[in-house]
């Protein structure tokens, strides 16, 4: 079943709020066989949520809304599905109950406001919310279903898990989707368009190749869509295998991998350690480790020595070398790699230092210039990044050039 | 003049990629008076690109389009164009020039894919790409604007900022849209609205009240529309002075405040040095402060202790203590505190430990325990906090929690 996303909230169409709902919700639908046809953000203005809902019920057979349930007075998608449905108000006692423990829990009082949100369309079955004051609706018109739910993210993601998902699993599907997505780094869009243009021309139809590329990775995603689920599978499986051996060098994981995911599983496979010295990442990679539930097994730590006595006292780094070379340069990145190896007794540790900006730089050495260091047993390796003058996207390269060298280095040995 | 984004691609319709190209041009267009109607994303198919572009021009005057117009078969955005517009494609020398150029940089050829790319509907002025090699295309029909970029954030960026907004600046303006947001914490949402009642009855009819709530912060947003911009910035200014009398203790920021640059403006200006001591949160932390440019001037830097043996070690945490509490508690934070704070030479540090999650907690202290220290010159003050049991919520909670811990503490000396 098609499915149509109606984001409301004018803080999405100024720019304060990126909408990460609709994404979410449609990677869940997709789980089940049901595809996104559109996704639509709109303010919360009661002629804008109609105009959309009678656009969306010509479009689709499953209409999800969030956002405007609050209890404030912008919120107006209830009073629209009213009016949509031609249908009045009616208090419900269980979503009464609910909020009054909510509120209880909380140590406070149900007041008018509350009640409010205790009244529901009578046409709509509820969807109770065990995290908010606010429930979500779901109305059946023919064999079409519109349902609208709260637009605070987890609120809205326990009615999705623990009711839509269920229900659209339960239901025969005529059609399933499968995406597979292949990670490449080190390779631009067009080269690689060259690389696997024969392999492209000769995928068989029911499978389609999407290119999503960003800074330093490219994406290759492929989806079939069919009838059975197994066939499927298996011709993109046999795909993906004529894929690697025609770019072995540059594929470095699948779909939701992370670097720090596929160095992570690495080193915990190889019951190696690993620790970070970190400058101008100021402690991003450390983040990005620590991010993956279990890292405690192979993270020892990081000093993250943004101060230049900081990187003397804790990592060894000579105070002539920082006095005459700058806190920038090969013999730091290293010494910064090899002191933070020692002393936080790791296998592995990874040394960064540059100029993340945008101010900083100099001639000799412009903002987005980064030493990276790898520090392993017998050796260490170290390489000079030029980056550009944009502070976040400089972090976020260098970790991500860090985290793609330290797994090379590993898988070398 | 209102806009309407088009946002192509199927990877945002599969919850692969959020939009943040969307939320991005819409707070480009609010600054120089252009409201976003609505946002729309579509798959890479002619006929909905079609249908979204008939609809848009009945809806708005300006239609931005991101997306599609790269070098693979995916991607019909230009097809789509001239068939909507009933142009050909004609070689663009200057297009033609830059994508050679762009190329040789990279130590390339020109391939055929690249010299398609240099073919342009007949009919639109081009923009330049200097970062790609895909250019934008600007078509006018009547007083409407349809302007299709690449959906590459950086490249899309650039052609936004160098040529739609000064196009967008030199308009004259019917309409001026202003906004002011107000930054709370420590109140909830269905509180908050109660001790603001007041105020919000009394708003003049220019100005219009937003609630947005996220996990432990409530953002009030003040929009004001009119025909003069000195007028709104006064009214709004006189009503943020009321409100700043009603709830003085819960705001801690305005607009793009974050905690990171508010608490480093504080430092900055008292002339003190910050270092962190963080086991749960990872180093996130100490990447918030890092990601503010110029931080260096207040921050010495972090020690991510994850082993019990780093706490020691490097923070002198000690090994009984760690042996018979753990390493979640009281007095481990405020060790931690004490340690950072001495071993970086700082005048204020952080300590942070606690039960990340999912795993690893226990019934006396479940997932999400956390306890935060700040240590001064002369004392340690510490608090628990009980977060939940997704593992990136808690590390975001956490480092927000200590961050607001330790403005309050400043605050207060």
């Amino acid at each position: 079943m098609q499915a149509f996303i109606i984001s409301i909230g004018e803080e999405l169409l100024i720019g304060q709020t990126i909408n990460t709902n609709a994404a979410w919700i449609a990677a869940q639908l997709n789980q089940v066989g049901s595809e996104v046809r559109e996704v639509r953000v709109i303010t919360d203005k009661k002629t804008e949520i109609l105009r959309c809902l009678r656009e969306a019920e010509d479009l689709a057979g499953l209409v999800l809304i969030t956002g405007g349930l609050g209890p404030t007075r912008d919120d107006v998608t209830r009073d629209a599905l009213c009016e949509y449905f031609d249908c009045g108000l009616v208090v419900n006692e269980d979503v009464l109950g609910d909020i009054t423990t909510y509120m209880e829990r909380r140590g406070r009082k149900i007041t008018d406001v509350n009640r409010d949100q205790a009244m529901v369309p009578e046409k709509a079955f509820i969807i109770r919310n065990p995290y908010g004051t606010a429930p979500g609706f779901w109305f059946r018109q023919g064999d079409k279903s519109f349902i609208a739910m709260p637009g605070v993210p987890y609120e809205m993601k326990e009615m999705v898990l623990k009711h839509i998902v269920p229900a659209l699993e339960s239901t025969p599907r005529e059609q399933h989707i499968v995406h597979k997505t292949v990670l490449t780094h080190g390779v631009g869009e067009s080269v690689l368009l060259e690389l696997i243009a024969d392999w492209e021309n000769n995928l068989p139809a029911a499978v389609q190749l999407a290119y999503l590329p960003s800074t330093g990775i490219v994406k290759l995603r492929l989806t079939g869509k069919g009838s059975n689920k197994e066939t499927l599978l298996e011709i993109i499986g046999r795909e993906l295998e004529k894929l690697k051996q025609i770019i072995p060098e540059y594929i470095w994981g699948f779909d939701d991998d992370s670097l720090e995911g596929v160095t992570g599983r690495l080193l915990a496979k190889k019951g190696k350690s690993l620790a970070t010295a970190e400058s101008c990442t100021g402690g991003f990679i450390a983040h990005k480790i620590t991010s993956i539930p279990g890292s405690s097994a192979y993270f020892k730590g990081s000093i993250v020595a943004y101060a230049n006595k900081a990187k003397e006292h804790l990592l060894g780094v000579s105070h002539d070398l920082l006095d005459t070379q700058g806190a920038v340069c090969r013999q730091v990145a290293e010494d910064m790699a090899a002191g933070a190896r020692q002393t936080l007794e790791a296998d592995y540790a990874i040394g960064v230092t540059g100029i993340a900006g945008p101010d900083g730089g100099s001639k000799s050495k412009p903002a987005g210039t980064t030493w990276i260091a790898i520090a392993g047993e017998h050796e260490v390796i170290s390489q000079r990044f030029a980056f550009g003058d944009n502070r976040k996207r400089n972090i976020s390269r260098a970790a991500n050039a860090a985290l793609a060298m330290l797994k090379d280095y590993i898988e070398r040995l």
